[in-house]
């Protein structure tokens, strides 16, 4: 099947829309659950766009299928071809960290100068890279657990929320976050639009600081990080680094990071953190972007941040290690 | 066979002497390395302990072949149980220092109040453990690269001083650190006995703070960890923070650790840092006595040790993961 491409008749008013486009560049787990969400509302038009293309063949075969949370199967636009992407008025960039750049090159075409790409990546970073080709960029952070269960299929663990601003360099209108956030709601997530979403953004990435290097270097699952005394230890120590930067930076977190390493610990299930899913299948993680940014900041600044740094000097190790260097 | 249990006869003399009896405790590769070259002097009756009964019957039925930069099979004493060894004048303790409170457990009836045990292992507190048990207790520190190759079988890669000296606590008298120097040497090995062996024991502690715990949680050899900048910066912080330690302690390094980092790296083989190849083998490693000793003391002292204590913090973390927990 292929979403309208031209426009829709309004119930309302039999008037011709043109209908939003949408473009979700990178379909893992959490760029698959908004995809499918979004592909329910008949009045949008939905691109999926990934470079895992045994994936967008079954979405474009059979549908994509969201499990757990949510049970449904969404019919949509699914490619690996970015000429085959039409100009979007919205983008969704849910890549890993180490992917932004060659996604921005391989999809600035399809956004023009009054589209809108909001990153729901993890890390820092990323806005700066798609501002580098897009004209208004929105910071995202996310509180969502989901998981692929594999092509054309992604599970919701739960629903939690996604905080959206305006990338404060590249002046984005709030009114676009603000009709971002409405259409992601009416699709059944939950999109909050703040007009400053680092605090949010800083309280996820202090969050990962902890939690996924951890659990990538140690092997354990975020519970059993969260409950053995020495990695409790260090979670704390490297949850302290992460805010004595954002204080420095000016920046007031939106939570305590300490409530989302409680609230992940509480889960029944045993549950891997991103970049530990990524060591174990051997792939680069996203350190760079989440432990080495902040260690990036900490040194500028003249904030002391030994244990992000040394976490990501292990990482970078590991990393370097399936090279089977001489 | 069995060594001389009553006296040899002197071959200047014809006198009966009684044979200096030796018990090596702990027969891994350096405790095979060590055991097999004092067999060959006949005047010594050597007893090999270790729990693992393969390596022990191995070595009854075969001799204890040592290979690599030297070539030859020794014939000695060798049990898992030691009720079979009679007093010996001289321990050597050579287990993973995990180990040691029980193999003193296991060994201490076997040195009376005049026998000396020396310690060869890695890291800090052996010393004490085995003074708890035994009368005179004799501190070392090793420089011997060396590996097991099999049941019965270790490799020598090169000779390196093994330096010893009293463990100042036990009032060790220094003739019997001279004496035991002088039988080791006379065996082959490079012996150095020292009034204080602390700064040897500590450089070569500081060298495997970084070596060790590096390798173990990047899983790359000691070469590649040395060379690659990100690692090579980690080394030259936990170098830092152990030399800081070891003055505070009033504690003078007897050489620089980096040049112990310089020399494993020229090696043309990729060599693990053993508490690697117990990572890759799931065994708990001996970071307790290494990087957790350090964090100890630099703690106690009012000295920051941040980054030995993640190390240790990390490393408890990942033996933790192999019970699986929930």
């Amino acid at each position: 099947m292929s979403a309208p491409s031209e426009g829709v008749v309004s119930a309302l008013t039999g008037a011709i829309l043109m209908a939003v486009k949408v473009c979700i560049v990178g379909c893992g787990a959490l760029g698959s659950v908004i995809t499918g969400h979004l592909a329910r509302l008949s009045d949008i038009e939905v691109h999926a766009y990934d470079v895992f293309q045994e994936h967008m063949r079954a979405i474009r075969e059979r549908g994509l299928k969201i499990s757990g949370a949510a049970d449904f199967t969404a019919r949509l636009n699914a490619t690996s071809d970015p000429s085959e992407i039409p100009p979007c008025d919205f983008g969704i960039f849910a890549t890993k960290s180490i992917h932004t750049r060659a996604a921005v090159e391989q999809t600035a075409h399809i956004f023009g100068p009054s589209a809108a790409v909001c990153s729901v990546q993890n890390g820092l970073g990323n806005e700066e890279i798609i501002a580098e080709r897009v004209r208004y960029v929105i910071r995202g952070a996310t509180g969502l657990a989901i998981h692929m269960r594999g092509p054309g299929h992604a599970a919701v663990e739960f629903y939690g929320d996604i905080w959206i601003g305006p990338f404060e360099p590249s002046g984005t209108p709030f009114s676009l976050v603000q009709e971002l956030a409405a259409l992601m709601n009416r699709a059944g997530l939950r999109f909050v639009p703040l007009h400053d979403a680092r605090g949010a953004q800083w309280t996820k990435l202090i969050f990962n600081s902890a939690a996924n290097a951890v659990g990538a270097l140690t092997r354990l699952h975020h519970g059993a990080a969260a409950r053995f005394a020495p990695t409790a230890a260090l979670y704390e120590a490297l949850l302290q680094e992460g805010e004595a930067v954002a204080r420095a930076l000016g920046i007031v977190l939106s939570a305590d990071p300490r409530e989302l390493v409680a609230e992940g610990a509480r889960a029944p299930t045993k549950r891997n953190a991103s970049m530990l899913v990524d060591v174990l299948a051997e792939r680069p993680t996203e350190v760079d972007f989440i432990n080495g940014a902040i260690a990036d900041y900490g040194e500028k600044l003249g904030v002391p941040v030994p244990l992000n740094r040394a976490v990501w000097q292990l990482l970078k190790g590991l990393e370097h290690s399936w090279s089977n260097p001489s």
